[in-house]
């Protein structure tokens, strides 16, 4: 079964991923991991970090003229302006003159004071490091293969932007994902940047809320969602805790930077109501198999996937990194002080929305796997065409 | 590392749990568990089967004259009813007289259909005996043992109701832990009735509401919170995707029956505002060391405690089983027809929150034992000792 | 995929096993079960205890009507002695009149002493009630269920004695599991007793050296054996540590009570010859595909299955409680003082065989979800067929 | 809790791994790593390769001015060959006429057969690269990091060569680690290779028997052994089937390319003699706690440390690349045919001998850091000292 582990640090050398359990002959090809790389970067509201740094991966293993072997995949992320840090981020020790100052003002809302406190590291520098959302970049790797693996069943996936500073609604609720991937490709075509949003009249709200933001020297957050073509039945499990799919692709969303909610379906809405106005009913045709007009279940009941499309939404909250300042302490001198601005981004959930459609692509294709077995993506396609007839007739 | 297994079906035998890796030399008595399992089985709301099973847990192993060894705790709740569906649920077949009818018209909302389809069962008793909610009781158990360790350090963690079919509010969002507790018990002395809720005039309403859907034989959900007394500072881990203390609780909630949301601290609230309106600025003082005045974090930066209480909130969907039926199709003939009522509750999200605690507790207690090491409860408490004294000063 | 925890002490109420993970519609028997437990407790050379409990696996969920749904078994068995002992093994604080002495000389070879350091637990009987091989019996349930998974795909699997105290060796090396199993029923046939060898020639003199141990108040341990049908090449894997199957039945043999050893195939005689000595070289015809003529690497190359059985050997080390005695120290006094004997076995060496086969069973039946996909026998089965016609035209 | 995963092929460009879960502020140098890397690629009996490529470590994340920071370790290790084979070896399709031949004779012993059927792939290099031995050059960097942890508690390893092709004793067993490592310098200082063997008077027999296989063109394995000072009580647990330490050493040790066979303290000869002539007795002073004369356990009981030295033995198989070439059949014409030599060595054992320490070293570091908490070193070094003086008075 896929599994992946990150490595690497925001200004260090660059970012590792070791993507372990890709089913094999699956084809993959550089280009189809820099889109996403090229993709993640984008996004009204990035900094200018951004720009010096066009993100490429460079595949060190587990791939062999253009497909997977089978064999742990390795990827390599550079950091471009690793230069004017290296004597910052050395490995080994440097003289103190060139080491930098320690970075000792801890920013509310960020990893540094929990972080440092964890792992008794005075220098919080040790910690934003790999705090940093830059670590997404290696996520985004993994999710790009793993959307291959979707790919090869048919399962498109898509994650995009529902709100940002509370401006944006949720209307595409009921949409397929062709037709809200259509929607955001023509409101990039019109806004030429990359909002991510496939509602162009809320997009050039959410804009103008953003320089209104960038202004005030303050940041924003907001609201992604990640949906999908309808998913086959039967993923996930509902006989065990630990096994629910929805709760793993909970966790993987919550374990994103910045996200502090997690929602399928209606989600909290569903507590506002009687289980008569919600619960999806269930139909069936001789042609389609069982079907639902509605889908305020994100496609999961008992954590298993229903035959419907996923719907999941997660709250993403405003970048953290405040340009006006936030009240702190100064953990060397125990003194009152304001934080200090360190470059940064003003609203990262465009991004944040394909962070979140590239973890979640990781656990939908680990959970074919376990349904398929997971070994090779001939048999794993075979196995699922009986499955899916099957399916049809039950 | 605690972690544990359940078993067990809602009408079979009764329902087994074992928990591995509680610390040694924890002393637990008979009536810390059933305690729970008494609240548990309390709600306004509840339905009938509530008073039939008093349910009592059954300690099998683990426990030797009122203290833990360090060997694994099992631990059986026997059901009640189940002389009522021995022949139903016996594990050895029986003749088709006595084998009571199939379950063959999928309830919408519960995991009927979809885990039919999973593991190809056309008896879909098959599946709702194990999805019920009833397997939360065992949830409980392992969540008592969890608030034993938990206490031991001085932390107390609390479930409780939020709103229900939208009834309600947050306004307890700052308060201590203590003072939500007092509050909650008041309400109960004042209903007679466990609605959960510290909130009396909220309370009040909830009742006429649940009153209410009683009638029109519907159900309802809502929302529930879980906190705590301040963590210690440095539990969980940003260092990587799948460490992150708030993601492992966010599945942990995420798993429980019926809840589709979670959210930390401010949540969904923070995609609506800036930057410098949520982060929680950073005080310091010798006496207590560093402190926030707002907890909108919910306790956790980067996936790490932050030394705030933890503040966390599921959304649980009204109950699946409704008994003015919905629309649904009988799998075996393919007609469309309605669901037909399996006694049920009418809304269940007092125990959910009940629920909701226990699980939150097994993931914090697992966090103590990773920090400090888990084997025994005085090595524990000795490591914590030093660790307050080491953040205090840090 | 399969996994199980166990739980329970040597003279508490009972053994706890939950079997997570089974595929569903698998057809299984309480007799099923009950078969395993009645050969685990025979054996030439076990002591008194094994005529007191026949024991008898409750199955408490998970199957219902003779089959599995998916959801997870669990199964108790009673310690029938428990009577006698609910007073000094009671859950609850009993009067220290009734509580029984304290266990305070460890014996050397037991977890007696190591077990009390780790979990601080002055009553070495709170180490050795869970230590003990009692707690095989649950895992020969979770093999049971394992190997009704295996015989579903026409895998044989079987644990034997290859030598006793020295007396014995290998020449059964190259065998079928058929014929072996042949040879072992008429060996019982014989001596009516269990030595679980193959070999009647040996188990004569084994009985002898056997009952000579007795006499001396001493115990003994010998080599096993497990071995299979010739497994579908493909199970394990070899491009991860942690993934080779391997590796991983040598940490199931590993972890069962006494193993000091495993190896597979030629094992440490691999070390005295050469290369061209050993590796098993291969041929092809069109009708069974390819096949080797020796079985050196014991049907593992890499970690992975390479169509070969299995062959594997564990080294039990004699029991190691003495009736004669030996040097040890009471925790409490610190005096040096001989060891106590409490009821014991002089060779469980034809047990071990069973729980070898048990534990070994339990791996393979996970290798074979992972690579097929684990949720239902059927699918399981329809997989591996178009599985085995690929291999054998490979 | 450390935990790793390597990546990479023999000839691609090079390997990478990631080592998450090191305590912080640990002190590590390049040169800690390139000292066992360097170690690795000597050893009598290894092919011109080794010569060509000098491995040294790239640090890529983790640690910071000679620091670990709890973050997640990155290495790559490049492959100084990958020029030649940039081609053959390419991420990217390259026209067949540059692609190089397929590798279609699978070779008995090795992976090849067993791991091209397991992910259907015809082209077996795609097997043979991952499943090669340079792959434990990844998993020495990981044994490097896990040594530097053990070392801060004074826990020295030592893996070393027992016997090659037969020859050698094992009359180091009961030595301390001190005396073993000082007679292994003096062997090779004697030989100026390295053959890492203590007995200087076995070691001159084992190279003329390796250059006696050089000229038959054959092969030779051998037993390694890995021994420590002695180990803390109570490190691993007896309590559940998977937390076995030994069992995990089992299955790291078992995991390593062409080991066979695993055999704690007495191991195999255990099965030979009787009870009272092994269990290691018990002795306790006041200066130094509780201890035992003989070490035949290895240093676990019940799969629990008891204070005294580890002592495992693993038995490597000889290389499976047989110069002199043995039976096999092309895969693609289905044709028998003799395995084309492809370079190699004539004898891994000493190499081997260092990986055994290696993942030994992890092994151990994992479960210091279950017992202590396992965030930051010198909580750890603190925790420890407690925990020590508790042993002794025990």
């Amino acid at each position: 079964m896929i599994r992946y582990l990150t490595a690497g640090e925001s200004h260090g050398k660059g970012l590792t991923v070791i993507i372990d359990g890709v089913p094999a002959n699956l084809s993959i090809k550089n280009s189809d991991i820099d889109y996403y790389l090229g993709e993640r970067q984008k996004g009204y509201g990035r900094g200018g970090r951004q720009k010096i740094e066009k993100d490429r991966a460079e595949i060190l293993s587990g791939i062999r003229a253009g497909k997977t072997t089978g064999s742990p995949i390795s990827v390599f992320i550079k950091n471009k302006d690793f230069e004017t840090w290296k004597n910052i981020m050395s490995v080994e020790p440097v003289p103190a003159s060139r080491a930098g100052k320690e970075f000792t003002v801890p920013r509310p809302g960020h990893a540094d004071l929990a972080g440092g406190m964890k792992f008794n590291q005075k220098d919080l520098r040790n910690v934003l490091e790999r705090a940093s959302a830059r670590e997404t970049a290696a996520r985004v790797v993994a999710g790009a293969i793993a959307k291959k693996i979707l790919s090869e069943f048919g399962i498109e996936i898509l994650g995009y932007v529902v709100s940002i500073g509370g401006i944006g609604d949720d209307e595409c609720m009921s949409k397929p994902v062709k037709s809200v991937m259509k929607a955001m490709r023509l409101t990039q075509l019109k806004y030429r940047s990359d909002i991510r949003c496939p509602d162009s009249k809320n997009a050039d709200l959410m804009i103008k809320k953003i320089n209104e933001a960038a202004k005030e020297g303050d940041t924003l957050g907001g609201v992604v969602k990640v949906i999908s073509s309808p998913l086959p039945a039967g993923l996930g499990d509902y006989t065990q805790w630990d096994k629910k799919l929805d709760a793993k692709i909970a966790a993987a969303l919550m374990s994103i930077q910045a996200v502090k909610g997690v929602e399928f379906g209606a989600g909290f809405v569903y507590t506002e109501g009687h289980g008569s106005d919600f619960h999806d009913e269930i139909f069936y045709s001789r042609s389609k198999g069982y079907s639902r007009k509605t889908n305020n279940a994100g496609g999961f009941e008992g954590g298993v996937t229903n035959g419907e499309p996923l719907s999941v939404r997660a709250a993403v909250k405003p970048i953290s990194t405040v340009k006006k300042g936030m009240q702190s302490v100064n953990i060397k001198t125990k003194k009152k002080v304001k934080t200090v601005y360190e470059r940064s981004d003003i609203c990262a959930v465009p991004s944040a929305s394909l962070i979140a459609e590239a973890v979640t692509a990781v656990e939908l294709a680990g959970a074919l796997q376990e349904k398929l077995g997971g070994d090779e993506i001939a048999f794993m396609k075979s196995n699922y065409k009986n499955y899916r007839s099957y399916l049809k007739k039950f």
